[in-house]
């Protein structure tokens, strides 16, 4: 297991990949009106991409056009201590013909907020880096 | 009760505070080699400041000596549907003599990390949305 200089353990693309296909809720990090935002997001991992519905003509499908953004999801159990994280940095773009991820999402997740006829963007995952922290350490 | 675009219902910045107030774990975004980054962190509100601990010349204390970042907190139960997110945007500056600090967020909040001898960093909160959704919405 390797450690990094907080103690925690660092996990391989692999083991990412294996824990963002558990879980269903993300943060996107992006930029809004030249200011730094994060918000919550519903999200289905797709092979190695992050499908995210967005709102057409709101404030995220705007920011998220072929734009640079970071991506995160975690799971924190706050009394046995341990919980791991995963964080993406990646290349936003809007899925065309996208029927197929919108039924993937609609099956998977509890939505934030009603999905209409919104958009679908893909975020990439070629910079992922994921961390765990156990009981004890 | 006032609602989005998205039919969420708006919290005012009064509710954002006590919410933020019930959680120790947030998400701050913020740019590290000029990439959008987002990582988990544990926090403490401090009357209407976000307090968070840094590990010394790591990747994070670099990035939040006085730039403008966002911060996330949300929680949100899948069974029933229902959950809260708050976005901030503000300006973190690294806090001097902070040991009182360092014993609140000792006290109060399992950490992704050990502490160490590291840094507490403040986030202002002049820019806060809130947002709920309940179920059956």
């Amino acid at each position: 297991m390797q450690l990094d200089r907080n103690g925690l353990e660092i996990l391989d693309r692999e083991e990412c990949l294996r824990l963002l296909a558990l879980t269903t809720l993300g943060r996107v990090g992006f930029t809004s009106g030249a200011l730094p935002t994060v918000l919550p997001v519903n999200f289905h991992l797709d092979r190695e991409r992050i499908l995210v519905h967005t709102a057409r003509g709101g404030r995220l499908d705007a920011a998220l056009k072929n734009a640079v953004v970071a991506f995160e999801a975690d799971e924190f159990d706050p009394v046995d201590h341990s919980g791991w994280s995963v964080a993406v940095t990646g290349v936003a773009s809007e899925l065309n013909g996208a029927t197929e991820h919108h039924s993937a999402l609609e099956e998977d997740v509890a939505h934030w907020a009603p999905v209409g006829d919104g958009a679908v963007v893909a975020i990439s995952t070629e910079m992922m880096s994921g961390r765990r922290i156990r009981t004890g350490v």
